[in-house]
């Protein structure tokens, strides 16, 4: 724990620097002394062209231009403007209709929904559990309000979903607290792009349902789909929602929505909270606690972004044009993924069970060391403990074949027993 | 304490509904059904013209509608740009140039910068003082992280700043605490109107400069400039920032600044805390764990907001465009509040000291009886305690005549012996 002068650490172990922000910077540093030719920026968790340069949905920016001047002025209300709280269903939800109470409250991004959920649905002091490959950013959400996050097994020995591991801490957690937040990172999971299956859902389904059955536990299920729209066919990526109906009262499902990748709005910071429940008065009461905290915290959201989004979806032609220029992207995306995936079976490099999305994630021991041996031959990756993260969203296709083997002679170099 | 089903109250008392949007939903209902004429909506925190439209400064329309593509879309840093960190210090200084080292942290406007403060510079159960007559969103933003807001009494019996009261709460929390967050919301105090004077700013630095002279105490001075470019002239109302030089170390200033009202960019959600400090140290830990609170929270800020300030502040021509159209509109509103203030006293109603600003605050016993009484004759006010608060920024300066003789009537009514 720092010992600070003034500030107060309140329960946290707050960095000196954002680890990946200062990769990120050596990379720009290189790039700009050495080229960019000589540099794999393999960092960044935006989606970036063949060339580099930040994809932006043009469709989506020609709507923000032509805002009316209200749109970006004015306040929106605290949840939401009307308008975008229905729109924002549909965009989550796509063509499925869930059969249950659902809310919406606007937030900055999937960040916020993320942060409201485990300030509503947990206490100070609670853990909040999610996979051993998770976003770091979950621990500081977690520890900013005095939570802390704990882990599951992600994979068992045959790459498959474990979940035993899972079943096993959900059980330890619920007798030790009152209730538990489960985040689940779905599909094309950061950072390992993995996707829960359809059978991987129904284990966890049947878990939580065996772990919240006594009535006096509660649940809350919190799915961050910021990856939803860049992981491949829209629909196929939604089918996993239905299983997430017709759950006990005291099982609730939140939904994490972010526009921030799908429609290329990272810096608009745009979101929402969706609640899934059978029980009206815990969809009523999810609004009131949730604007509360949106109100103490950041008090409303943009209304621009909003207005963006309600304006794509009263248009059917925008609308088709907007996803159509996303699938080009997303086809760009899944392909780079696919090569990686298929150059490291070829170089005999393993990987953790991946299915798409912006990251890939390679096992390895002294990730730290491995990260600084590529860094010597120009590229960047992001150390996470047990391995390193490469964003395929990042770096093109042709990159992406020649990776594996360089990053398979670091690992060698450091870990000389390696396979 | 509500009993919820699912969620966890976490020690706040949360409303079902927002009390202000709760009038303000009435106001628009009567507007519907008896014409605009009929109604005066005096609860609105926005700057409207006398025709109830939302004043929107169109100089920094344009700017925004005419951004690049990757000021949209692209993620801002946490802390916010570089350019911005620069320039927000500019914007919130004016021409005074601080003798004190300096950092700042873009927030979604002042709210944020409010959140991360009291997160930084309290402890969970912490009481921060604040006046008795004060926003109340401060005691939501308290609350939400487990703290609580406590009052002095702004005015003594003569209307002049209650200093003994100030320096009372000031050192009887410091007894019971190991540190103090202090809420100054000027100039042009919401509810009241009030603005610190220079006189008044020399009795607080006294004060907590005598609270905080064993060392073992710290103390935050958090002022809240929210209305600083709507309080009139500019030079003017920056003149109390030379008092918050040199101070002793255990004392920190925070600026919370805000571009939704001087930029009339509310729904941007755009802002910044700037510190302000005699030790290096001090403002390198409070970027750190601001930044650390950011990422925990609402991630990164409008990026779009941040290119909007940078731009202006660049182009000399068009910063003197947005300051010339800020000063019409400033104008109208100082001159709104000073006919109320006018009509007030020749109608012999009596307000709270007012100096300029959005709003003006009407004291009386059973404000809300009074607030419905008002609403009999179609004039929707915000009840706020110990007196009802009257938005002059969103009426014209034909109904801030009238109106003081209104209210007065309607107190009489509910207080038969008032005065």
């Amino acid at each position: 724990m720092a010992n600070y002068k003034m500030a107060e650490s309140n329960s946290r172990v707050i960095p000196l620097e954002d680890k990946i922000f200062g990769i990120s910077q050596r990379a720009k540093q290189m790039i700009q002394a050495e080229g960019a030719n000589k540099v794999v920026n393999a960092t960044i968790g935006s989606l970036l062209d063949d060339d580099g340069k930040l994809v932006i949905l043009s469709s989506v920016v020609d709507v923000l231009k032509n805002l009316t001047p209200v749109d970006y002025a004015d306040y929106a209300p605290i949840a939401g403007t009307p308008d975008f709280i229905q729109t924002v269903k549909k965009a989550a939800f796509g063509n499925y209709v869930p059969k249950a109470y659902t809310e919406a409250v606007a937030t900055p991004g999937g960040t916020g929904a993320i942060r409201n959920t485990i300030q509503n649905y947990s206490k100070r002091g609670d853990q909040v559990l999610t996979s051993d490959w998770y976003w770091s950013p979950y621990s500081t959400i977690a520890q900013e309000i005095e939570r802390s996050i704990t882990t599951y097994t992600l994979f068992d020995e045959e790459g498959q979903f474990n979940i035993s591991s899972f079943d096993s801490r959900v059980q330890e957690l619920l007798q030790k607290q009152d209730g538990l937040v489960i985040i689940i990172n779905t599909p094309a999971h950061n950072p390992t792009g993995y996707t829960m299956t359809l059978e991987d859902w129904d284990k966890i389904i049947a878990s939580v349902k065996s772990a919240a059955k006594s009535g006096n536990k509660k649940i809350t299920l919190l799915v961050d789909v910021a990856y939803l729209d860049f992981a491949g066919d829209p629909e196929e990526y939604r089918k996993f929602y239905p299983k997430l109906e017709n759950l006990p009262d005291n099982i609730l499902v939140v939904i994490a929505y972010s526009m921030s990748k799908g429609f290329t709005m990272y810096g608009m910071r745009s979101g929402a909270m969706i609640c899934m429940t059978n029980d009206k008065e815990i969809a009523d009461e999810f609004k009131v606690v949730c604007s509360f905290s949106c109100r103490g915290t950041w008090s409303n959201c943009t209304r621009a972004s909003m207005a963006v989004l309600s304006n794509i979806y009263k248009d059917q032609e925008l609308l088709d044009k907007v996803d159509a220029e996303r699938e080009t992207h997303c086809r760009m995306l899944v392909k780079r993924g696919k090569t990686f995936q298929k150059s490291a079976q070829d170089a005999g490099l393993k990987i953790v069970p991946f299915d798409s999305g912006f990251f890939v994630t390679v096992p390895c021991e002294n990730a730290e060391e491995v990260g600084l041996e590529l860094q010597k031959s120009g590229i960047f990756t992001v150390p996470i403990g047990k391995g390193i993260r490469v964003s395929v969203a990042s770096i093109s296709e042709e990159r992406c074949k020649k990776l594996p083997a360089k990053i398979l002679e670091a690992i060698k170099t450091i870990n000389p027993n390696y396979k």
